[in-house]
């Protein structure tokens, strides 16, 4: 319930939420500062990691146009110039590279000590929703200063004041926004703007005849790379020649999985919380990882099997996994290098231990909000958005929820996604979905055209056919579209804020909701944060650890409101006691 | 013992330290795993807090030079040019002004992402350590990024590697350490560089005939205008005509205490373990205060008594307190409205409750490293330095030891101070103190020239003796040296590496060690692992959560001192189980 501080070396501090125990920590700290305190924090941690990722594409991509980093490149010039033009960056007449090091720049000074809001919350928000935090003073200008400050609010004896705190959490949330949009932003960039693209997804797409090689973390640095490699001619043979008739097959795991299906194609094997369960096929050759959401378990499951762990970020090592060392420098050798050593180990496997679920759907994937803009405007080509609103007005499509974050151990994984799904598609709600939500969906089947016609809405499923036919996919666009890795979900807004710009309204006014039903991440802490900032009702599986403070749950669930428009709403059974909040 | 993680919202995961129970976490993280996580999430706290400290100052001085913050200017341009100098800053020709504006640009840009090593750390260290910490990869090149990576690398799924954690923890240490340094600088680059003063301290410095003040927190920018302003005699006479015959009485509580008692003689009343005592006089007018190490405890313990709490920063407010909102450019002006409400409050007093102990003690404080080597050239004017070294080697002096750190309740305060310091002023070691440190010392009377002849051995108390009196004092100095507030654990720094670097040897090779033992805040915790990483070795009296894991705790106090010539030692009594390590 939040209720247990460690911020000093006087504690551990524990309140009894229920009034028979302690009341206020050593140092006075009561329920509402600890809860807020720790909230903070996650949120800090959520906005570190996202923004880790962020800052490490954008110096890659730095590198990369300064001759340092030859396996990258500018790849998707339109999105540069797109990027660069809504940072104010000229473009006209300038050279990919030039532009390119400019918006890197751009980048990297976001995480320092600026005096203005930072550039890609303030150039990818409504006028409306910045006019919001700007009254509460929440307006982010750094991005590792928001997560310093919250962590130096949140030490011993600095911010006590409950609500204090939390605005403190939003606007490090904001910056967490801000990271994410650029992380999309800048892979995009490097590695393409995602388009629709057909593949498959679950522990079926792992193939007894050939060498399996899993991504897994989040990062496309490597991955990507290792996707490119992964088709030259010389690896395949290796692996054949290492007894693997079906050659190399790259699959994907977590959103590491979900960058590589959306721009590469390659099958998605399974998601974060079930991937040991890749492991224990006995066919998985190398699992291959970058960061976040990596168990430390997987070491110990391949300790079962011949599964080699192979870790590569010097920010993230194993216990009992293998490092090999990623430098961007020479990242297709490092790319092949990889690939080999999973080579190698294929003739570890041990036949008996040998079991692969034949279970796989098709998918549909790579819906970035350029790719739904695209495929509404070959419906209306004057106007692409208004297909969309035209739909939400006459009641056809009732309203949008995204679907995020992960899967927890505190549900049996993806039930609460599939069945709050089915009760919105047939209520003719457009899903959108990223990261781990994104996942189930597309390992349950709600990922292609035939689920339109299996769960969506009439009004919906007509809506649907109409883009999808127009589009020239043969049939309804999936009910479901997913929009790419838990990185991606400014991906979302750049569509709710253009539907918004397009009808003169603020997001908060928008029929747009958000759901992380099965949530465990600090980034999921802080996305969730920043989607309540942007003006969304979001709705949560588990509770985080607040409900030990009546002030910050009723400030998230209700006062929040007042000011942004947004709030947590959420439902919980836990340790069998039912939490029920309006 | 550590072991508790709660980085995702699948738990709190709870190892069990005595092998019966579970012995990893759900995602498998194991004791090592958290234990290190813990520990470098700590460092980030405490990071951050020095670093936001330093950053405000940073802003002020900027601010100040280009005209917006009236009440600010150098006022101490010789430390202005030697920062600029060692800085790399051209200052031959130069206004102040110039010259403080390019210190400022610099001290900003520490907190962005950088290719080099901070400029803090890289020019105040020798070059031995700058090799060791290059080799181990702990080079910090951002301050805000040092933070921002720990809480990336702690989150879920991240960094499971504990030793890999503590590099990261180290490397965070040394931002730490910048940022302490920068801190330091700047204050005195605009209130003075601190010289010899005598004042008093304890809780006898209250007057029940005058309005008490008290400035707490840790910040100079706000409490030193306080201090300039409080002499005005038309507050003086405001206080006169309230009732208080004695007029304006400003006193200090915790580390904004030792910062104006430092710079102008203020007295210090108690320090932060102790603050709700002050209240407790019943003479208390009102309490103001900055940042960190301010219990929310002072506004219930206010409650009981007539005492106004001001909180004046909006990083920390506290339930039940009235917030006054700073503003840097209404320095002095904001300074007077808070005095104002001070006298205001003095009719409020209840004679029934007024209890003043009356115990002070007189103290000699303000011993920057400055004003250590001005004192020893009284000695030695060519070389200052070698009356001391002389000393050490000769062996009248058997080494330097720093007390840092605060007061716990897991101790009865000061008491591990106390009898520490008899021993080893006996023994012949110098004592240096900061922060809670300095305050338990002067407190109790051991920052006199009376001191030195009571507890100072033969060979000691003659160097004292010979540098005291030629330095005008006309008696020994103190036998332990009051050198500032906590973020200012930096100036010792100073003086242990010119000695160094006078011998031709590095800080590791020095007799000089580090004691913090009443440990509490995440600003000890930093402080005590960038001085392991300065080669110290560093005694703790309170063990720190740490001893849920065995590789977490031989690394400390083993593994690394191997590394860096620094480590951890401690002897602990915790829940009657006695923990002893090497």
């Amino acid at each position: 319930m939040g209720v247990c501080c460690r911020h000093c070396m006087q504690g551990p501090c524990r309140i009894d939420p229920f009034g028979e125990g302690p009341q206020r920590g050593i140092c006075g700290a009561d329920a509402d500062t600890m809860v807020a305190r720790g909230l903070a924090r996650a949120v800090a941690g959520g906005t570190a990691s996202h923004s880790g990722h962020a800052r490490h594409v954008a110096h890659v991509l730095k590198k990369a146009l300064l001759g340092g980093a030859p396996d990258y490149a500018v790849r998707d010039k339109k999105k540069l110039e797109a990027v660069a033009n809504r940072l104010g960056i000229e473009t006209l007449g300038r050279s990919a590279q030039d532009i390119g090091l400019d918006v890197a720049e751009k980048a990297l000074a976001e995480f320092g000590d600026n005096d203005n809001a930072l550039a890609w919350a303030a150039t990818t928000m409504t006028k409306g929703r910045l006019e919001a935090f700007s009254k509460l003073g929440i307006v982010p200008t750094s991005i590792d200063g928001s997560v310093a400050e919250v962590m130096h609010r949140t030490t011993y004896g600095v911010d006590a004041e409950p609500v204090n705190i939390l605005l403190a959490a939003l606007k490090c949330a904001l910056a967490d926004y801000a990271a994410c949009h650029m992380a999309a932003d800048l892979s995009d960039i490097l590695f393409g703007t995602p388009q629709p693209v057909v593949s498959r997804a679950n522990l079926g797409v792992i193939k007894e005849n050939a060498v399996n090689i899993a991504l897994h973390g989040h990062n496309p640095l490597l991955s990507d790379i290792i996707a490119q490699v992964a088709s030259e001619p010389e690896l395949i043979a290796a692996a054949k020649e290492a007894g693997a008739a079906g050659g190399l097959n790259v699959v994907g795991i977590c959103c590491t999985g979900n960058e590589v299906m959306m721009r590469h194609g390659i099958p998605l094997a399974t998601s974060s919380l079930s991937q040991e369960t890749a492991i224990m096929t006995g066919a998985l050759d190398a699992m291959v990882v970058d960061y976040q959401c990596i168990m430390p378990a997987v070491a110990t499951a391949a300790e079962c099997f011949h599964t080699k762990i192979i870790t590569t970020m010097p920010v993230a090592k194993l216990p009992g996994a293998e490092h090999v060392a990623f430098s961007d420098d020479k990242a297709a050798d490092c790319a092949r290098a990889i690939l080999l050593k999973g080579i190698a180990n294929f003739k570890n496997r041990c036949p008996d231990k040998l079991c692969i679920p034949s279970i796989s759907s098709a998918v549909i994937a790579g819906f970035s909000a350029e790719a739904i803009i695209a495929a509404l405007s070959k419906v209306n080509a004057e106007d692409p958005l208004k297909p969309l609103i035209d739909s939400i007005v006459a009641g056809k499509i009732r309203g949008i929820c995204l679907f995020a974050g992960c899967n927890s151990v505190k549900t049996p994984q993806d039930r609460n996604y599939i069945e709050m799904v089915k009760l919105l598609l047939a209520e003719n709600v457009l899903i959108l979905a990223t990261g781990c939500a994104a996942s189930a969906y597309a390992r349950h089947g709600f990922m292609t055209s035939e689920a339109t016609k299996q769960y969506a809405g009439a009004g919906l499923a007509a809506v649907l056919t109409t883009v999808g036919e127009a589009a020239g996919l043969g049939g309804p666009l999936p009910p479901v579209l997913h929009m790419g890795s838990c990185v991606d979900n400014a991906r979302p807004v750049d569509v709710a804020v253009a539907v918004a710009e397009r009808l003169g309204v603020d997001l908060s006014q928008l029929p747009v909701v958000a759901s992380a039903p099965e949530a465990v991440t600090e980034k999921a802490v802080a996305i969730g944060t920043w989607a309540v900032a942007a003006g969304l009702p979001v709705h949560l599986g588990i509770a985080p650890p607040v409900l030990g403070s009546v002030v910050v749950t009723k400030t998230l669930t209700s006062t929040v409101s007042e000011l942004l428009g947004g709030y947590f709403l959420t439902q919980v059974v836990t340790y069998n006691i039912v939490f029920s909040m309006p």
